[in-house]
Order: structure tokens, then C-alpha cells, then sequence
């Protein structure tokens, strides 16, 4: 960002930076976000899931393990499905980026949509109650945590199930969930069976399933998951989402969804 | 096929026909099926499947609900691995296939390697007894039955589950699998919340996972899964299989897997 912009911004909107932090121009109806390069930024999976994920005009949604907020940012405002959500919920256990969020919603201006709490998903229905929201979305740790890597620090929680496992998320999530609401999430295609399990033994039914591959004749590198709680047996698997369609050429939908 | 081949594989090959019954060569290894176009031909679900299923030399397969013998046919010669099974034991529930099936096999003189009984798939491990196989193949009924079908024709049976359900296939596959075996069935993606979870349920671990889509921004049809009786939890989705590269036009992959 040119240095002046980000200087305006700074002094228009508010936002509070920290040491080695930085802003963000998320490139969509003016809205930024603080990052920290040396801990977290946000990947592609971010903004696929939030371009998957489906509500409905004043839909109340949580965001569980919300990171710096980049899912109730990107679902705040200029959704493809032209709505706006009814209140946003995002919940993060580790502080600091809980702190980051806080400030990116206050910058934001959107402090009256958005509430960040620090806290652990494990307890999301003590935390907020059962049968409050429409939508839950999570873009989880991806992988087991086999006590190899180190449990403190911020990436290994992000990326690693040290604080929170498929049982935990969808326990939660179905206890927080009204009936027939939705459970959105990303995750790897290597964990989908698990992912199956659990959601059905808490009676979140897959309904929609899209496999997000580098390229169409590679295998997946991610998965969307739509689930529906207390949804009928019926699996609607999408094409292919596509993401290059040469060597560092983006595919058409790509493009779309980042909004060039 | 030219009538005269065909009177001449009759002659000589002892394939009996019965009357609306046709002799459909395989176009591999010399391979030829027996059909009744008025009841039940095998569609490109058995090739595909076939072409996904993996064996060591030797190994012992069990094919249920068989038809008309098409799977067992096409793993006994010409797999693209050049590897051959040791035995092909292959089950069909109706009499008027397993009859064709039986009259099949004998007519390519596979009798030693393919071995056809009427059946109930529901009773597989009191047939076969446990812990038999190194690989069971399925092409079941894609449909849940309704009660508005008629449950006694052949197509309804071939195609609806009347005769058994994913609960039925998945015990009995469990049960006469050798631990470590694999169980490949294609399906309906439609049906894969359901079929991971009897899976499961069965201790029957999901490991590969391949779509079929018609066209590559098209949703899948078919749903290809390879799954390990007593596998960890780690499951490969390949890239998708696409069916035709543009209107007519089979795609390479396709062509390849019909020996073209």
C-alpha cells in the first residue's frame, strides 16, 4: 500500500498498529485488515470459504477461530450474494490475535456488526449458548497434533489441533447451531472422511461438497464443506474449483472471487 | 458383430444363448459377455470401476451383486496392472443374471478362475465364510427404495436397493474381507455422507476417493472409492476423472480405459 494511503488511514479509520503489524488493503468495498507478517496472515482458503459460505439477509453467524477476522471481514460487507449479515460472532483463542481482529473491526467501522471474543471453541456453546445461529463457519487447524511441534506459538495452533479437534467443532457446532442452520468449513481433502464422521454422529449432514484443485488434473489441495444440522441424506458435490489455469495464471473463477 | 464371428465363437466357444440374448465382445483379451438388451446391459460405471480396482497376482476377489459377470470379466484378463487374480468368486442375487453370468464365464473359458453363485449378498459372509478376501467390488444399487417402484423386476432390483442396503454391503464386505483388504465401489456422489459413515461404522477406513464428472465444470455423476478394512485415517481424492472433453468427444482418459 502506498505509504501515504496507509498514513490517511491510519488517522481517518482508527486502526491501531502494533510493532512489525502491518495494513492490508483486502481490495473489497474499502476494507482493510491488520496483519502481522512474522506470526499469521491470511491464505487463499480464507477467501474461498467466505465466497462459499451462504446466508441469508440479518443471518447470524459465529466465526469460530476467527484469526485476525479475515472470515467476518470478508462476509461484512460486498458478499457475492449481494446480503448482509445480521451480526457476526468471531472467536479466537489466542490474544494476541484476538487484539489484531479487534482493532482490524474497529478500523473497519464495524464494531456494531462484528463482536470479537477471546475464547476457547471447545466452550462455544457455553460462551454464546445453544440454537443462536444461522451460519457457523470455521477455517480449522488442518492437521493432528502429534506433539512433535511446538505447542505455543501462534502458527502451530493455527495450523496444528493442539487446542481444538473435528470432535470439538462439530460438537460445538451443532449445539450452537438452530436447526437447520449451516456449518461452512475448509479443510483438507486427507481428513474428509473423519470430517463425515464426526459431523454425522453430531447430525451436521454434508449437503454441499466442492474439492478446490491447483490444477484439473492434479489431486485436491483443500475442501469446502456445507453442512446442514439436521439436514436430509442428500450430497450435492460441485464441479471442480479450479485455481490455476497455467503456471501462475489464475482461473477465470479465481479471479472472480478475489474480484479482479 | 458380424454374425458370422458370432456363429462361430457360438460353435466354438460353447456360449450358449437363450432367446432376446445377444454375445457382446469386450473388445479385451478376446473377452466376450452375454446380454439381454430387454433386461439389464452394464454401463460404463463397470468400466470405470474395473479400471479403479488395484490386486496383487493371486489375489483373491469377491465381486458382488455380480449381474451378469462384466466386473469378474473384466479383472480376469488385460487390467492395466498385467496382473491377474488368483480366484474370482462373484455373487449375484437373480437368477436370470447369474444364469447369464455362469454361461458367460464358461463360454470364455474362465471356469477356473471365475466361480458364479445365486445368492443373497445380505448372507455373504455365511456363503464365503470370514476373513477370505484380499478385494471386494461392488457396483450396487445407486437408489434408495421407495416402495413406489416394483420391488420384483430386474431393472428395479439392479438399480434401486431392494435386495440390500450400504449397511448390508458394508458389514458383509467387512466381514469377509482379510484385515488390511480393500473394498472399491463406485456410486452415487450423492450418497457419499452416507456410504463414509457405513464405511466406518465397519471399520472399513475410506483411502481413495476419485469423482467422475461429464465435464470438468460439471458436478460428478459417479463417485469412485477404494476403502482398507482397518485403515488409518488418511484419505487420497485423485484429480477428477472427466468423461468427455467436449460434446461426442470421450477424453483421452476415457479412450484409455476402453483400450482405444
Amino acid at each position: 500500500m502506498n505509504p501515504e494511503v496507509q498514513k490517511n488511514l491510519l488517522q481517518n479509520n482508527n486502526f491501531e498498529l502494533l510493532p512489525n503489524e502491518r495494513l492490508d488493503d483486502l481490495e473489497r468495498d474499502g476494507l482493510y485488515i491488520i496483519q502481522n507478517p512474522t506470526r499469521f496472515c491470511f491464505g487463499i482458503d480464507a477467501v474461498l470459504l467466505s465466497d462459499f459460505v451462504e446466508f441469508k439477509n440479518g443471518a447470524k453467524i459465529l466465526d469460530m477461530g476467527t484469526g485476525t477476522g479475515i472470515i467476518p471481514l470478508l462476509l461484512s460487507k460486498g458478499h457475492k450474494s449481494g446480503r448482509t449479515p445480521g451480526f457476526i460472532d468471531a472467536l479466537e483463542i489466542q490474544k494476541t490475535s484476538a487484539d489484531s481482529a479487534i482493532r482490524s473491526v474497529r478500523g473497519n467501522n464495524l464494531s456494531h456488526l462484528i463482536k470479537v471474543t477471546e475464547g476457547d471453541l471447545c466452550s462455544a456453546s457455553e460462551i454464546y449458548g445453544h440454537n443462536k445461529y444461522d451460519v457457523v463457519t470455521i477455517n480449522p487447524p488442518y492437521m493432528k497434533f502429534d506433539n512433535l511441534q511446538n505447542a505455543t506459538d501462534d502458527l502451530t495452533i493455527s495450523r496444528h489441533e493442539v487446542k481444538c479437534t473435528l470432535e470439538d467443532i462439530c460438537r460445538e457446532s451443532a449445539r450452537v447451531l438452530k436447526f437447520n442452520g449451516h456449518l461452512f468449513m475448509i479443510h483438507k481433502p486427507e481428513r474428509l472422511a473423519e470430517i463425515f464422521e464426526q459431523m454425522m454422529l453430531h447430525h451436521l449432514e454434508p449437503k454441499k461438497l466442492r474439492f478446490v484443485h491447483p490444477y484439473v488434473d492434479k489431486p485436491p489441495t483443500m475442501v469446502l464443506i456445507d453442512a446442514r444440522l439436521g439436514g436430509n441424506h442428500e450430497l450435492k458435490t460441485l464441479p471442480p474449483l479450479i485455481v490455476y489455469k497455467e503456471k501462475n495464471v489464475y482461473s477465470d473463477e479465481i479471479l472472480k472471487i478475489y474480484g479482479k
